[in-house]
C-alpha cells in the first residue's frame, strides 16, 4: 500500500495539475484588493527564485483562517508559476503512513525536485502533516524536523526551489520553532466585508441584482450588521446550497448568518 | 486476523444492510417532534450530496447522551438515502486492531466509497474509534488525524459522498480539534417530558391506556414529578423486562424511576 | 506459548466447570440475607437473557472489598444459569500475553460466545486486566477499549450473552469511563456483623457452640467490639489455619483480631 | 543467551540448593530473639501449607534495610522446608532480559512449581524484578502485574505452594498496590544494639574476649554511645576486613564507627 | 536509501569540498574585525592539533544568531586547515534517518577520521541534529549522547581530530549538558553597525557610493537609526533581491528595515 | 557492526593494557597528598579482594570534577593490581548500540571476569552508559537497573572482584539510588591551590623557575589571587599548548585565568 502510494506519484518531472487543480474548484473570486496583492506577491517570489543569479531557494507560508482560500491560493501561484516540476504534498495522500514513511515520501519530493531547473513544491496543511493536536500537545517530531531541515537545504548547483506551504495555525507553527525558518509569510483573510461579499455574490452569477440587496438586507437583519468573517469556501457552498432552495435568498440568508453567528453549518 | 477482518468488510460497491440494521433493533419512534426533525435535516444533506452541481463532500456529526439513539437515527438516515454505497465503521469490527490497522481500515472504507458515484459512511462512536480514555487523557493520534484528514479530503470527479458520525462525547472531539471539521452537527436528545415518555410507551404497544396512566402516575410519585431524561435505548429495554413480569406496572415504574434517579439498571 | 495458551481455551461451545469450580473452593456461606439478594439478582439477569424476545446482551459488574467473594458468587451464578457455554476470563491466564495477544484472546472468546444461542462470559478482576496501577497512573488502554467495545457489542441474531465481571476498584472503574457501560452493578460485602461471623463459624462445622461463644467474645475483648470488616476468603483461611493449631479457638481469635486490625496475615 | 537463560533454570523438579547457598554465605548467626521468631514465623507458614487440607497457597514478604539478611533468611526458610521443588528467582539471573522475557521466566517457575505437590518458589529483591527507578517514577509494569496476578494464582488441585519474596522497599510495594497482596510479612531487623554487636562478634569466633571488649568502646567513644543500626551483612564483612589488619581491634571500630555514622564503606 | 546514504559519504579519506563549498555561496566578506579574528582563532587551534606532540582532540563550538554565517566560517576553517580528511555532518544529509541510523552516520564518520594522521570534522546545526523542539522539550536521547561521547573520545595513536560544531541554540546545549564538554567556543555576531552594513554593501559590488549613501540614510529614516542586528545571510539575499528591482536603492533599503523591525522576509 | 563492537572486546582473559594507557596520557603528577592518599586506598581494596579469605565482591566509584583526573586513576589503580583480568567499559566503545546491547556487553564483561579468580572492572563516566540527560530526565533505565543488580551479584566460588567506577555526577547517582550500592566512594579532586599548582607546572619540566614564578604572579595578578580549582587534565592541556607560543609564560598565564574565570577553553 505504501510502495503503491510511492509509484501514484508519477510525474517526477512534471506538473501534478490534477491534484492542484481539485484545489480551485470554484476558481479565484476577486472579492477585494487582498487577493490581487497576495497573487502578486507570490509571482514576485517566483520571478525571484526563476532569476538563474539569485538565491536558489525560497520558502513562503500562507495562513488564514479555515476555508479562507490558502490552498487555491498557493496552488494557483503554483501553476501560474509554469516551472517544469509542480508538485503538491497533502496530509490527504499521507493517510496511513508512519512518521517515517512521511518523512522518506517528503524527501523524496524533495529529491525530485532538485532534477528539475525549476521547481515548486506545495506543502498543504503543514499543521496536519506533523500530526500536530491541541492536547498534549502531540505532533510527529520526526516529520516536523524533516520539513524544518528541507526548507533550509540548498538544492544543486543550477537547480532552483521555490517552496509554498499552507497552515491554519500559525502560531503552532511558531512554538514549533518552525514558522520563522519560512522566507516569508502571506496572511490569507476570510471575506469581511458588505461590500467584499457583495462582489463574491456578483461573481457567482448566481443572484440577480435585487435578490442580492434582498438578501443581504436579510443578513444585516438577522446579525445586527455584524462584520461577516467567513471564509470564502463556507459563503461559496453556502450559494451552492441556497440555489436548490425554491427561497434562494431566504436560504442564502439564512445560511450566511448561521455562519457569521458561529462556526455553523453552510 | 487482521487479513481475515479486512475480508470479512465485503460490500465494496453495495449496502451494509444487516449491520445497519442492528442499530433499529426497535424501529424509530415518533415521540416528539425532534425525531421527525432531525430525519428532516438528515435527508435535506442527503439530497444536497446528491445533486451533481453541488458540493461533493458532506460531513454531520450526530451527539448526545448516551442511548438517545444517535445509532439508530444514523443508520436510518443511511439507509432511507438509497445510495449504492453504503458502509458502516466501528469500533466493535474492529476490536484487536492496531492504530495503524484501524487507519488502514478507514482509509479502505473511504477508497471503496470514492468508486460511487453517491456514498454514504456512518462512522459510529468515534470517541472510542479514536481511543479516548479521559485518564491522561489518551488517545490515539493516528486515527484522530486519518479522520481530520479523511473528513475534508474531496472525492474524485463524479464522486459523491456523505459522512455521518455518532458520539457522546461533543467536547472531546471539541479538544481534539475535530468537531469542527464536521460541515454540521445534530444533536439528539433524551426522552424528556411525561408526555414523550407516554408516547414511547404508546407506540410500544405493550400497554394499556390504564396501565400507561398507573405507571406514569407511579413514577411520578416516586421521582417527585422530576424530568425524566432518559434514553429512548433505556426505555425500551425497560418495558421489555417489565413485560417479563407479572406486575408490568409497578416493575415498569421502578426500573424507570431509578434510570430517572441516576445511571441504573433498566 | 501463546499459541498453546489460545488452543487451552478448550471449551469453544461447553462449560469451564472447573475452572469455575476452583473459584469457589469452600461453597457458598449464607451469612446474611445479602447473600441470597445477590444469588437472586443474579438469576434475575440470566432469565432475562434466557427471554428470546427480550435484549439480547446485559452486563453485570461485582464490586466490593478484597476476598469479599466477587469471584466465588460470579462463578456460582454463571454455573447456576446452566447456559450451554459458560467462559471465565482472567488475567490469571494471560500472564505474559501482550496487550495485543490479551485482547485478541477477549475477542476470541466474546465470538466463541456468539457462536451459542445462550453465554455467560465472567471477566475476573478487570482492573487486573488492564494492567492498572496507581502511580502514573498506567493501565493498558488497548484491552479498556476492547472491553468497552465488547460490552456494548450486539451479539448476531439468535444469540444471546450475559457478562459477569469483578472488580475491587469501582472507583477505578468509574475514572476509566466503563463503570456505566454494564448495564448493573452488584455490591458484595464484607462479613460485617459478630452475627454474620458467628453463622459463618457455625456454618464450617469447625467449632462447638461453646468454642464458637468463647471465640467471638475474646475477639471483642482484643478489638474493643469493633466491627468485623474482613472478606469472607480470610475468614475462612483463617478457621482452617486455626484447626491446626491445638488451641483452635485462642489462634483464631487472634487472626481475626489482627485482620480487624488491619490487612494482616489469617 | 536469553534460551540458555531459560535452559538453565534446571531443577524443574528439584532443589536449587548451590544458589540459595550463596545467600547464606556466613551462615546465621544467632544476635537476638528476633532471628529465631523469624525462622519461627517462616516455619509456621511452610508447615500450614505443608498440611493437605489446608490453603494450597500462602505468600511472605521479607522486609528490612539493605544488607539486613532478608536473602539469607528467605533462602534459610527456603531450605528446612525440604519440599521437593525450591526455586531461587532473582534479578541477578535477569540481567539483559526484556519485560516479557522476565515474565515468561517467572510464569514458567511457577508452572513447574504448580508439578511439584509442594513447592517453595524465593523472589529475591521484588523492587529491582520490577525495574523500580524513584525518578520518574519508573519500573515494569508487565513485570509487577505479572507478579500480582502470580501471587494471588490457586495452584492446581494438589499441588500446594509457598512464596518468599524480600524487598529494601516496603513503601514502594505498597504504592505500586502489590504489598498488600501478600498473605504476611516479616519485618528483618538490623543489628541495633551493643548487646547484639556483642553476640556477632562472639559468634564470629574473631575476637578474644579483651578484643571484643576493646573493639566495643572504642566504638562507644568514637560514636558517642549511638544505636548501631547496621546491618549483619555490613559487620560480618568489616570482621573480616579487619582480620587482614594487624591492628584488628583499631581496624573493626573504624569500619563500624563510619557504617554507624553513615552508609559508608565496611 | 539508508545504505545508499551511507554510501554516498564516500570521501573516506578525502575532503568534502564540494559540500564544504555550497556552505560559502558568497565567499566571506571581512565587514569588522570579528571576522578575521574567528578566522584567526579557528586557524590556532587547527595549528594546535596539527603540532604532534599536542592534544590530539580538540573541539570548537560556533555559536550565533540565525544566518550570522556560522556554517560559513566553518567550512572555511576546515578548508583552510588543508587537513587529508575534511567532512561536513549535515542534518541536510540524514532526513529520514532514525536516531539509531544517525548514530551508526556520526559513529562511522568519526572511525573514518582516525584512519586519517590529521582530520576535521565539521557537524553542522547540532540542535536539529538531535531533533530538539522546545514544545515538550523533545530531542534525541540516543544522538545527543553519541555526540557528547565522541567529543570526548580520544582518538588511537598519530591520528588526530578538530571538530567544529555550529548551533543557534547555545542555551539548550547547555540545559542539553552537552555545551561544556567542547573545548571551546566562538561567538558569531550579525551586521550591527551602520559601518558594518556599508562594508557588506561596498564589497558586494552592487552599489555605487552615491546609492550606498542613499540607501543607509533611507535605512535610518525608516528605522529610525535602530542597530541593523541581520545575519550576514539575510543582507546578502536582500541585495541580490534589490539588484532584480529597477528602484534597487528603494527595494533594498525597504527589504532591510522589514529584517531590522523584525524577522520579516529578505 | 554490534557483533565487531563484541568481538573486539578480546581479552576475556587478559589485561585490556592499551586502553588504560589510553587514560593515563600524561601519567600521574604527585601535586598533593590526595593523590598518594588516593592511590593508597585503592590499593587497600585491591589488596583486600585478594585474600581468598575476605569478601570476594568490593565495588569502588570516584567522583569528582571534569578533568579532574578520575578516569586516570582508576586505570592506574586496576594496573597496578597486576590482576589477571582486567577490563574497561566506557560509553566510547558503545557508541550505536541500543539500551538492551549496552546491557548484554555489561553482563558479558562480568561474565568474562567470573572466569578468572582475579579480576577488575573499570565503569567509566557511568552518567553516560546510563544516558543520563537532565532535561527529562532521562536515562536508561535497562542500563541502570543492570548495574545495580551487577553490583550486588556475587560471583562464583573462587573467583574475586573488584569494580572501579567512575562520575562527574554524584548527586544524580544518589537519586537514581545506584550511589549507595558500591561498597566505597573515593572524591578526585581539582588543583586547587597555587602550591599545587606550582608543582604540576615543575613536574611538567616545561618551566624554568623563573618562568613558573612570572607565570604563577601573572595568573595571581589576573584573578586577583583567587582559588585554582582547575582540573588537572585542562592544566596539562594548557602547558601543551602554551609550548607552542613564543610567549609561553603569557599564554599559559591567560589560558589559565580564563579556565579559573569560567569553564573556558585551554
Ligand atoms: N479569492 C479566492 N481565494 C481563494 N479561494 C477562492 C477565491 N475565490 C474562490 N475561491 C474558491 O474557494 C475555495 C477555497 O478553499 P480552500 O480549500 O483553498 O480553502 P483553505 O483555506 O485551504 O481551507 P482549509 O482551511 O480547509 O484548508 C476554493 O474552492 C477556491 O476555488
Ligand atoms: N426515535 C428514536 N430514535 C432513535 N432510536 C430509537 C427511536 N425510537 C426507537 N429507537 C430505538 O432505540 C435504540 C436506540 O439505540 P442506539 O444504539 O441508537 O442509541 P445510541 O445513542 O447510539 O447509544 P450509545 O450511546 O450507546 O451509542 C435503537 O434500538 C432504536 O431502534
Ligand atoms: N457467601 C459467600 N460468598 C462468596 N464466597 C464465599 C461465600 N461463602 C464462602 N465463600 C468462599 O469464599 C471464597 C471467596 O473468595 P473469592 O476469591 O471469591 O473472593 P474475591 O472477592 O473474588 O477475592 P479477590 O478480591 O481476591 O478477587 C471462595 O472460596 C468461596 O468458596
Ligand atoms: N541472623 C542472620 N540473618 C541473616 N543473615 C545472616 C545472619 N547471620 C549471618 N548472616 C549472614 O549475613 C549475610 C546477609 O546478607 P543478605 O544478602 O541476606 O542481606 P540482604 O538483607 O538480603 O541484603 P540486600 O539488602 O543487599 O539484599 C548473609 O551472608 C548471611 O549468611
Ligand atoms: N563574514 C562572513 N561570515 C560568514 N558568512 C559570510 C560572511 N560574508 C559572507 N558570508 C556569506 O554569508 C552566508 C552565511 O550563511 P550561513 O549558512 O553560513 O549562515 P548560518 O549562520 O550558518 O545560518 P543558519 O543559522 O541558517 O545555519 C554564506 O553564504 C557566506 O558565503
Ligand atoms: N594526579 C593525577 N591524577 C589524575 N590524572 C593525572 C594526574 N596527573 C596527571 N594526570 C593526567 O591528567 C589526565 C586526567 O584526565 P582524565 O581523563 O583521567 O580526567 P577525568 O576526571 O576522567 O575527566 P572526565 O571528567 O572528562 O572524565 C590524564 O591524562 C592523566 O595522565
Ligand atoms: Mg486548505
Ligand atoms: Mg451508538
Ligand atoms: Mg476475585
Ligand atoms: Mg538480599
Ligand atoms: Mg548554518
Ligand atoms: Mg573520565
Amino acid at each position: 500500500d505504501f510502495m503503491n502510494a510511492l509509484d501514484e506519484v508519477k510525474p517526477l518531472f512534471g506538473v501534478a495539475e490534477e491534484e492542484l487543480g481539485k484545489c480551485i474548484r470554484w476558481g479565484i473570486f476577486h472579492f477585494s484588493n487582498h487577493i490581487e496583492n497576495i497573487l502578486d506577491e507570490g509571482g514576485l517570489y517566483i520571478n525571484q527564485v526563476r532569476k538563474p543569479d539569485s538565491t536558489p531557494l525560497l520558502s513562503v507560508v500562507l495562513h488564514g483562517p479555515p476555508g479562507s482560500g490558502k490552498s487555491a491560493l498557493a496552488a494557483k501561484m503554483a501553476m501560474d508559476s509554469e516551472f517544469p516540476f509542480i508538485k503538491l504534498v497533502s496530509p490527504e495522500d499521507m493517510v496511513g503512513f508512519s512518521e517515517m514513511q512521511k518523512v522518506i515520501q517528503l524527501d523524496k519530493t524533495f529529491r525530485d525536485a532538485y532534477k528539475s531547473p525549476l521547481s515548486v513544491i506545495v506543502i498543504d496543511n503543514i499543521e496536519l502533516l506533523v500530526d500536530w493536536v491541541p492536547i498534549g500537545p502531540r505532533f510527529s517530531n520526526q516529520v516536523l524536523v524533516a520539513l524544518k531541515v528541507l526548507l533550509g537545504k540548498q538544492p544543486p548547483k543550477n537547480r532552483r526551489l521555490i517552496i509554498f506551504a499552507t497552515t491554519t495555525e500559525r502560531s503552532v507553527l511558531q512554538q514549533l520553532d518552525i514558522f520563522n525558518r519560512f522566507d516569508a509569510e502571506i496572511s490569507v483573510p476570510n471575506v469581511n466585508t458588505q461590500n467584499e461579499l457583495a462582489r463574491v455574490m456578483q461573481q457567482s452569477g448566481a443572484f440577480s441584482d435585487e435578490d442580492q440587496h434582498r438578501a443581504i438586507s436579510e443578513i444585516q437583519d438577522i446579525t445586527g450588521g455584524a462584520d461577516i468573517g467567513v471564509g470564502i469556501k463556507k459563503i461559496l457552498t453556502g450559494i451552492e446550497t441556497a440555489k436548490q432552495d425554491q427561497d434562494m435568498v431566504g436560504r442564502f440568508a439564512r445560511v450566511m448568518s448561521s455562519a457569521i453567528a458561529a462556526r455553523g453549518y453552510i
